[in-house]
Formats: structure tokens, sequence, C-alpha cells
């Protein structure tokens, strides 16, 4: 149990976030917060991670879950190509025996995401568990014209932003070694994992091209997600496993740890990156607003007519690869 | 482990809400939900209840866990004089072995106090967890001239709507029986503990006449809301005992059991009456407005200048009373 009760931990809060910004008539401290409406159109999301399934706190800092819980719902923001605007923090205060500045922690974690992606974090709930640490972030933010999941058509070009498998690479080789120090890639790796970067930048400015159909973020591992928007295009894939950015340091961990990169890519979820259908005669000026972000931008297959499953064509041979993706589930 | 996986459930959460109304371009199935944004000012804030701390599986029915974890939200759009508009369910399902059933249960509970309230449920999260069951809404509505916690002045009167203890004496007769069914007044207080009703009609009402100064919803106990439109407002308080409106149920119930309903009414909470401070000389107009709604109306006390907390005042005697109420932290 936490030293302090739960209305102080709020107040730390609303210390630790600083004065809330523009747009924000009433934050922390009322029974709701009190905020200037978008023009757009809202986006609203969450996601709930839960300690010993989504995050382990003998390899994650309270800094980096707090800054990880935030990023993953601006991560959902950003695939749908829209602008994070506030965040509410659900906390689940475990019995264990932690101190107050292991909340403080967290909450820092959080304030610094914020501030990373001009989030204002403008209230929560903290309650008492007798289970594991939660964390439920819930999400607001617009989006002049968001794009969903659905739009995906054969004849698409299928892209990725940036690399694939760092974050797989950084939690397997915690998991062989119970450290998190290392070599270069090591360190990097682990950092993918603690904390991903939302792609809120080179989404927006890849939909202003207007070539994007459909769009995701990698969460679930490339053949989860892309299963998720072939499904509901109604549409399957073929990837072009040459294609497929693989990180540089998950092929070098994955060398050392005796794994394969290319799983980690798509079934180890977690990157973080965006996944999306684009207009074939589109594709170039899509890749070229992605760069101008100074992130890599990568085709790696096209869309096909009838939902017949993903399949994966190596130069001298073609699998079908399953949808399932890694769940946490 | 329940049966079937997250996306199952999610599914499953999807065909219990049916269509999605107006307003919801995009629901449940993307990355985030895509809505109309409201006019008005926005109002956001999230509940998150916990198995065996704020809710206990012997004595709630899973349909009206689900009910009520959206209705306490809704009793927070209600404090501030909004209006619910959509809402996120986080669902942290627990290792102990339910079936899909039990979820759904929850899920129709949801659904049916969603469409009480008119609200949208557009989403959430469903994850695994190994500890007890959590659920948190998060809670998005709108209101033209919102009512916080901050505005109450010395001179105001202090009123409360409907009857407080119920919930409470719910409870305790369970906790002391073991069992929910017996007498009318039995039932009755189980069913305020268990499906409290969410003043939204009488806020909106009570804020329209333009002398509400500040407003809050009774969760905490009348001491522990009161403390803090007190401490939020810089002011003290005087309540009249002879007037706070116990719960015939309450009273009935606490004679049996050997209880004080006066304490339940101050310490017990989850009444999700409204507590509010309203000008002297619109407080005829205020009450005439609540109970244009239905539900009575009740001036309890005046609200004093200073931070000298609150004072409650028998015929024969005055005692102070602790602001801290009864917390679930």
């Amino acid at each position: 149990m936490v030293t302090g009760g739960e209305f102080e931990l709020i107040n730390r809060l609303r210390e630790v976030l600083g004065p809330p910004p523009d747009g924000v008539y009433r934050s922390i401290g009322d029974d709701a917060a009190v905020l200037v409406p978008p023009v757009n159109k809202l986006l609203f999301s969450c996601d709930m991670l839960v300690e010993g399934v989504h995050f382990r706190l003998d390899f994650s800092t309270p800094f980096e879950l707090g800054w990880k819980a935030l990023a993953v719902n601006v991560s959902d923001m950003a695939a749908m190509a829209g602008t994070p605007r506030y965040a509410l923090v659900a906390l689940g205060v475990s019995a264990a025996d932690r101190p107050f500045s292991f909340y403080e922690e967290i909450y820092r974690g959080l304030a610094g995401a914020a501030r990373r992606y001009g989030v204002a974090v403008v209230g929560g709930d903290t309650v008492r568990t007798r289970g594991p640490l939660v964390i439920d972030v819930a999400i607001m933010g617009e989006a002049d014209r968001p794009i969903m999941r659905c739009g995906g058509r054969p004849g698409d070009l299928i892209a990725v932003t940036g690399s694939l498998g760092a974050s797989t690479a950084g939690l397997e080789w915690f998991l062989r070694h119970r450290r998190r120090l290392g070599s270069p890639p090591v360190e990097r790796a682990v950092l993918a994992h603690q904390m991903p970067e939302a792609r809120v930048r080179e989404a927006r400015a890849a939909a202003a091209t207007g070539g994007v159909t459909s769009m995701i973020d990698i969460s679930d591992g490339l053949a989860g997600d892309l299963g998720h928007l072939c499904e509901q295009s109604g549409a399957g894939a073929v990837l072009d496993a040459g294609a497929i950015p693989l990180d540089e340091d998950a092929v070098e961990l994955a060398r050392q740890l005796g794994a394969n990169p290319m799983e980690w890519a798509l079934h180890g979820g977690e990157d973080y990156e965006l996944l999306m259908t684009v207009a074939a005669d589109r594709a170039p000026a899509v890749g070229e607003a992605v760069a101008t972000c100074g992130t890599s931008f990568h085709l790696i297959g096209r869309m096909t007519a009838g939902e017949t499953g993903i399949t994966l064509r190596f130069a001298d041979r073609t699998v079908p690869i399953t949808r399932g993706g890694y769940t946490h589930f």
C-alpha cells in the first residue's frame, strides 16, 4: 500500500504536471475536466496496461512505464492521422509495498511523454487494488480527416514507417539475460521497447497527401495488424519479405540469441510504427511526406482482391502467414 | 481465464451495444472512435472500479456492475451540470474461471445504463489480468455552463437532492446477512447501492436557473464531498442535522442493524445525489427546477466565511465533523 492516500497522490500528479495549457478551463480536482472542444472530428480511445501482462517492473522503470502508458495511447491517435489533445490517467495502486516516489516517477514519465506530444493530462482516478498495478490511459484527440482501418483496396501498396523488431529484441534480450544494460544495440532495443516513439507527425504528413487509404499502428506485430487492415478492408495481402525493414539492432540481437528477427517483426509487436495502405500512384508523395519528418518509409507489399489472408513472398518460396500475431490476451 | 479471446469479447460488446447513434462516425474496431465534437465546453473524466475494493461479486450481479460502472461516470457529468455523450470501457479480465456469459452480462449492464442516459459506448480495451477484475470507464460530455466545485461563497445555502444513506444501508445489510433478498426496504436499499441514479436532468435544471454556485455528486459521503466544496471554495459550512434527508429505508435498516443512519449519510457514500451551494435568493427557483424533475430538494445548511471546517448543528448541541468521509483508498 502506498504511503499517503488517494487525494495526496492526485495532488502530486497535479504538481508534477505543472500548470495546464491553453484550452484547459479546469483540470485535476473537479468531478470532470472542462476543456475547449476541438473543431475537427473528435478521436477517443484508451489502453489499459497490467503489471505482469503488459509490463514487468523488474524490466521497466516506473518513469518508463508512465511514459509508455501515454505514448501507446498517443500512437492510437497517430494511427488515425490525428493530433492528441487531452488524456486521463486511471491508476490502480497495488498492495505491494512501494514508496510514494515510485508513483511520482510514473507521473513524471506520463508528464514527460505528455510534453513530448503536446498532450494535456487533465485528470484521472487513483484507486487501490489487491492485485497487480494497473494503468489505464484514456485519450482524446482530433483529426480533420481521420484514416480508418477499413479503406484499403486491392492494388493499394502496403507501407510501413521506420523499422521493425527492435521492441521485441529488447524484451527477449532481457528475458534471456535478466539485465538491460549491454552493448549499444541492446540498450537501443531496450529503449525501443520501453519508450516507443508515436508517429504523430509522420501520420499527419502522410495523410495530408490524400494518398493513404487505411492505417494502423503496429502494436500486435506486422502480421496481426495487417490482418486487421485486411479484415476490415475485405482484402488480402502479399508481402515482399526482402522489403520488410528489419531493425538493425534486432538483427544483431537475434544473431546473439539464436532467434529469427523476421518472426519478431511479424509477430513480436509493440514497435508502434505506422502500417498503411496507399494508392499506388500516390506512394511516392506519401513516402516523401514521411521522409520530411526524418523517418524512413518502406513499400513492403500489395493488397489483393478477396479475403485470402496474408502471403509472405521470399526470393525462392511463398508462404501463408497467420493473422494472429502476438497477442497479450 | 475467459473462454474466447480479446477480439471475440470486443465483438460481443459491439453486438450487445447495437448500432451506434448519430454523432458516431466510427465506433469499436478501429484505433480510436471518431465522433462529432460537441459545440459546448467538453467534459472529460474517468472512474476505475476494482473487485474487492469497489464491488464484490457475491453482492453485485455482473449486469449491475456494468450498469454502475457507467452510472457513476454519468454522475460525474451530472455534477458538472453536463450532458454525458460518449464512453469508453476498459476491462481487466481476471484469471478467475468465469464464463463468457459473465462478461456479456457486464456489457449488457453497461449498454442498459448507456441507453438510460443517452450515452454512446464507442470503444474500449479488454485485457487480461492476474489480479481482480478491473473496470475503468472514461466518459466525455458537454456543458454550456459547467458548475465547478470552487464557486461556493459564504452565505450560500447548501442543498442536496433526493435522500441519503440508502446505498450504505444496502451494503451494510448484505455484509451482515450475506444475502440481498428481504423486505421491500432491504431490496430498495440494495438497488440504491447497485444501480444508483445519476441526477443528470436535475443538475441541468438546477444550473439553468443561474442560482447554483458550486456542485459535486455525493460519492464519498456528505461530509467528505462537502469538504471538497469547502476546500475548493475556501469556505466553511454549518449543517442543520434535522434538515439532512435521511432515506426512509436507511432509517429502517439502521434500526434493524443497530446502526446510525446519520453516520451512513455523512460518511457512507455512494448515494450519487447532488450536493450544491446556491445563492440564497435563488434557492426557491433552484428547488422548483429540481422538483420539476420529480426529485426532492433539501436546504441543509449554509456556507460560512473562512476555512473553518464543517459543523453539524443538532437541536441541543453543535459538533464539528471530519471532512474525511468514506474513502475507498
